[in-house]
C-alpha cells in the first residue's frame, strides 16, 4: 500500500453542529440546523484524524490549486507529501456525513431480527432471546466460541457497517470466548465498539440453561473479557470494554455492587451499560425484587452503577424523580424507539429527557428492534415523538408547555444519531462531527440522480429507494434520505480514516 | 410474441386464506395463518386468470410429468398447447405472493415523499400539499397535463409496482387532463387502479389557487374523468373511476349530495373515496362547518356517500356510534398508519374497527405517509397496534377485553394488505389470493440466500436487506421479510398475468 500522508475528501460535507450542553428552555426546543459545506477536507493517514478543511474550494480547478498551494502531490513522482483524492458525486447527490453511533445493540440476537411475534419484553426474553443467546456457549469445547457465533458476529458487524454505523455499544452473551470473539471481529473489521459480556447471576430469575454459575464467576468472567480487550487494543482507541449487568432482575444485589465497584476501580472509570424502565411489567418486577429501593433508577444508583460513563437503554417510563437522578449522575440514555414499538414497551418521551438535561443517543436494540439501521432509529424517533402526545401523562404535560414541542425533527434525530450518540459513549470530542482533530468516522451517502421525464424507471438499476426530482434543497434531500433511504445509499464507510465498507470513488 | 396458452408458475406459493366475514368474538382475535404450498400453478394467457394448481408437483421431474399429463409443450414443436415456465428460486428463498393493494394513495404528492417537517394535517395541506397539487394544472395550455405531471405519475406508478403494489386507489388532483393522464399511465403500465379526480368546491376553505370554480364545474369535471376512464377501459377490468370528494371541509354540502347521487346513478354504483376523522383539529372543523350533522360520519351518510363501495381513509378517531354507522353501511376503511404517525394524527385502533365488522385494508397515503410501500404499511400497522394501548381510551377499553388482543400479527397485517384491500376496493372475488378463477396479480419475492460462515459479507451484491441463517421456518422467513424486506426483494410483478415489473426467471 502506498504511503499517503493525507486523504483529501472533496465534495459536499453535511453534519450537525454541536449545541451547548445546557437543556433547552421549556418554551423553545433546540434549533438543530444542518451544516452544509462544499469543498475539501483532509485526513492524516497515520492517525485517521481530520487535519484541515477548505470550503473555498468550489470546483476541480480549486482542488488542483489547493493541492499546489499545500505542496502536495497526487502521484508517485516529485517532491511534496503524497495525497489521494476521494470525491462525492454531485450528479448522484452524494455527500459525506458523520458515521452513525448505535448506543444499544445485542450482537448475538442479530439472527432473530424481525422475529418476535406479538410478545412483550419478559416473554420475548424467554421465548426468543435466551434460547438464541445460550447457543453462543460451546458445550463440546467451552474455551472456544461455536461456529454459529463466528457467523452471527461477522454478519452483524458487516451489516451495521453497511448501514453506516461506525461505532456501536454491544451487549454480547454471558460467554467469555464468544464475547472476546466479538471484540476481535470488531477490531479486525475496523468498527469502533464498546463490547460487554452480559452479567446474569440471579438464579431465581435467569433460566437454568443460561446464567452465570455464581456471583464470583460472573465477576471473574467480566474481568477476563476486559483483559482480552485491553490486550487486543491497549490504547483503547478502537475497542473498549464495557461492564454489562443485563438488567436489575437478572443480577443479585451483590453482583450489581461489585460491578459498580469494578467500574470505579479503573482510571478512567470503565463504562457501564444496562437496561432501565423499558416495560411496565418489568418495572413492577424490579419493585418486587428490590423492596427497599426508592425506584428502578435507585437500584442502580445504590450499586454505584449510575455514573457519567453509564448508558441506560430505553428509559421509557422513568418518573420525574428518576429523570432528575439520572441527570444529576450525568448518566446517558440510549433511546430505542424501534424496539419499544415492536415489542410494545411504550412511547418514550424523549423531549422530557432532553429538557431535564439528560444526554440521549439512539440504539437499534437489535433484536427487540427489527433493524440494524440507525437511520431507521432516526425515523422511529421522529414517529414516536409525534405519537407521544396521544400516550402517557408525561407527554400530555409536555403538550401543555407548547403544542408540538415534543416532536423531534429530522435534523434533531440526526443530531441524536451522531452528536448525541458520541456523548452517550463518552467520545463527543473525537467523533460525531467534522471538526479538525476529530477522527474521520464517516459515511459517503449517495441519494441518487434525479428522476426526469425520460427516466422514470429503474435509473441506475436498483441503487436507491429515494426519488429526487431536482427542485429539492439540501434540507429536503436530507429529509428524503432519512425517510426513504437505506443501506443502498451508503456507498463507503470509514472509521479513523480506514475504509471499512464499500468503495471510495 | 409467442402465443402461450398458459404460463406455469413453479415453486413456493404463499398467501393468506380468506376468513369468514363475521367479526371475531371479542375474546379471540382471528387466527390468520399463512398458507404455504409448493408445486405448480397455471395462468391462462388470454384473461390472466388462475386456471389450476397442483401441489403434488414436488420437483423438476414432477413438473415434467405434469406437462406431459396435461398434454402441454414448452417449445415450438409438436402438438398440444404451448406453455412457458416461470420458477421461484428455492436457493434464494423465493416465493410467489399476492400483489399488494394500496387502498389510499395521492399520486401527485409522490414527489414530496419524506417532506413534511413537523406539521400536522391542516398546516401540512397548506404548506406542502396544495402548492404541489396545484402545479398539476397547466396555465399555458389548460387542456393538457404539464410535463411535471407526466414525470410524477410515470414515476409513482413505476415505483409502487416495484414495491409489489398491483392495485391502487389513487387520489389525483382537481385537474381533468392530469387525472386522465394518471389513468392512462396506469393502463399503459398495467397497474390495476381506481383513479379519482379530487373535488374541492368550498371556496371558504380551499385556497384561491387550488379549488374548483363552482359546484357545477366540480361535478362536470368529475364526469369528464369518469367518461375518459370508461373510454380507456370499457370493461372496467383494469382501470375504474372513483368519485373523490377530498374531505368534508373541502366540499359544499351541495357538492357532497350531488356526488352521492352521481355514484348511485350508475349500475353498478361508482366507487367513492374520501377522508374521515384523521386529526382532532379537522374533526372540530367538521363539527363547526356542519353544525346539524350528528357526527363526521353522518356528514357523509346524509349525502349518500356511505355505501358498500366507499373507501374511508384514516378513521383514526371514530366514535363507537360512527363505527356502527360505517359498519351498517358496509363502507370500508383504508388504514394509513405511516401517515398517521408521520404527521401525528394519532393511533388508529384497528382491532376495534375489525371487531365492529368494518372491512379494513391498508394505504400508504403518500405523501402524508413517506413510503410508497405497502410492506412498510404492514410494518407500521403492526407497530401502531402494539402502541395503541398506551394511547386513546378506546384502546384501553379493548385492553380490558384481553391484553394483547389489539395487536396485529405479521400474518394479519399481510391479510389486510391483500385480502383486506381486495374487499376494500370491491374485488375480493378476483384478487388478493391464489384461488382458481382469480387474476394472477402477484409478486415473486426472493428473501435471499442464507448467510454462512464463509459468506458474511455482501452475498449477491446488495440484493437484500434480509438475512436468513438457514434454520428459519417459512413463518419466520416471512416475518423477516416483512420487517426488513423492501423493493429489492420484489423480483417480478404481474397484473392479470402480464409482467409489469422486473424479470421472470
Amino acid at each position: 500500500m502506498t504511503d499517503y500522508t493525507y486523504t483529501v475528501y472533496y465534495g459536499t460535507f453535511i453534519h450537525l453542529p454541536r449545541l451547548p450542553e445546557q437543556p433547552a428552555t421549556p418554551t423553545s426546543p433546540p434549533k438543530h440546523k444542518l451544516s452544509v459545506n462544499h469543498g475539501a477536507l483532509w485526513v492524516s493517514q497515520p492517525d485517521g484524524k481530520i487535519s484541515g478543511a477548505d470550503w473555498e474550494v468550489k470546483d476541480e480547478t480549486g482542488l488542483e490549486e489547493l493541492i499546489k498551494r499545500m505542496g502536495w502531490r497526487v502521484d508517485g513522482e516529485g517532491a511534496g507529501e503524497l495525497v489521494r483524492i476521494v470525491k462525492s458525486r454531485k450528479q448522484r447527490n452524494g455527500f459525506f456525513f458523520p458515521g452513525f453511533i448505535d448506543c444499544h445493540i445485542h450482537a448475538p440476537q442479530y439472527p432473530n431480527s424481525g422475529i418476535f411475534g406479538s410478545s412483550t419484553l419478559l416473554d420475548w426474553l424467554e421465548t426468543y432471546t435466551f434460547p438464541l443467546e445460550s447457543s453462543f456457549g460451546n458445550k463440546e469445547n467451552p474455551s472456544e466460541a461455536p461456529q454459529s457465533a463466528h457467523t452471527a458476529y461477522n454478519r452483524v458487524v458487516s451489516k451495521t457497517l453497511s448501514h453506516g454505523t461506525t461505532c456501536a455499544a454491544y451487549f454480547a452473551t454471558i460467554h467469555v470466548p464468544a464475547t472476546n470473539l466479538l471484540a476481535t471481529i470488531c477490531h479486525t473489521k475496523g468498527q469502533r465498539a464498546l463490547v460487554g459480556r452480559v452479567c446474569m447471576d440471579n438464579h431465581d430469575l435467569c433460566p437454568d440453561y443460561y446464567r452465570d454459575e455464581s456471583t464470583a464467576s460472573s465477576l471473574a468472567a467480566t474481568k477476563a473479557t476486559i483483559a482480552h480487550i485491553h490486550t487486543l487494543d491497549p490504547s483503547s482507541t478502537l475497542i473498549r470494554p464495557i461492564i454489562t449487568p443485563r438488567f436489575a432482575p437478572s443480577c443479585t444485589p451483590s453482583a450489581l455492587s461489585q460491578l459498580g465497584a469494578l467500574a470505579a476501580s479503573t482510571s478512567p472509570p470503565t463504562p457501564i451499560q444496562t437496561h432501565i424502565s423499558e416495560n411496565l411489567t418489568e418495572i413492577s418486577l424490579v419493585a418486587e425484587l428490590f423492596p427497599t429501593a426508592k425506584s428502578y433508577a435507585d437500584v442502580y444508583d445504590s450499586a454505584g452503577l449510575l455514573t457519567p460513563y453509564t448508558i441506560l437503554a430505553h428509559a421509557v417510563h422513568l418518573s420525574a424523580k428518576e429523570r432528575a437522578l439520572v441527570a444529576a449522575r450525568r448518566s446517558a440514555v440510549a433511546h430505542c424507539p424501534a424496539s419499544n414499538s415492536a415489542i410494545g414497551s411504550g412511547l418514550c418521551p424523549v423531549r422530557e429527557l432532553l429538557d431535564d438535561g439528560i444526554t440521549v443517543g439512539l440504539g437499534t436494540d437489535v433484536s427487540g428492534g427489527w433493524s440494524p439501521s440507525i437511520l431507521e432509529a432516526v425515523r422511529q424517533t421522529c414517529l414516536v415523538s409525534r405519537l407521544v402526545r396521544f400516550g402517557n401523562t408525561g407527554a400530555a404535560a409536555a403538550g401543555e408547555k407548547g403544542m408540538g414541542r415534543e416532536k423531534i425533527s429530522v435534523e434533531e434525530g440526526l443530531y441524536l444519531a451522531t452528536r448525541g450518540g458520541a456523548r452517550v459513549v463518552g467520545l463527543q470530542d473525537v467523533i460525531g462531527g467534522f471538526e479538525v482533530g476529530m477522527y474521520w468516522d464517516a459515511q459517503m451517502v449517495e441519494i441518487g440522480s434525479p428522476v426526469d421525464a425520460g427516466n422514470d424507471g429503474s435509473r441506475e438499476g436498483n441503487t436507491s429507494n429515494v426519488d429526487i426530482f431536482g427542485w429539492e434543497s439540501w434540507g429536503e434531500k436530507i429529509a428524503k434520505w432519512v425517510w426513504n433511504g437505506d443501506d443502498r445509499n451508503v456507498k463507503a464507510v470509514w472509521v479513523a480514516g480506514r475504509l471499512v465498507h464499500g468503495e471510495a470513488c
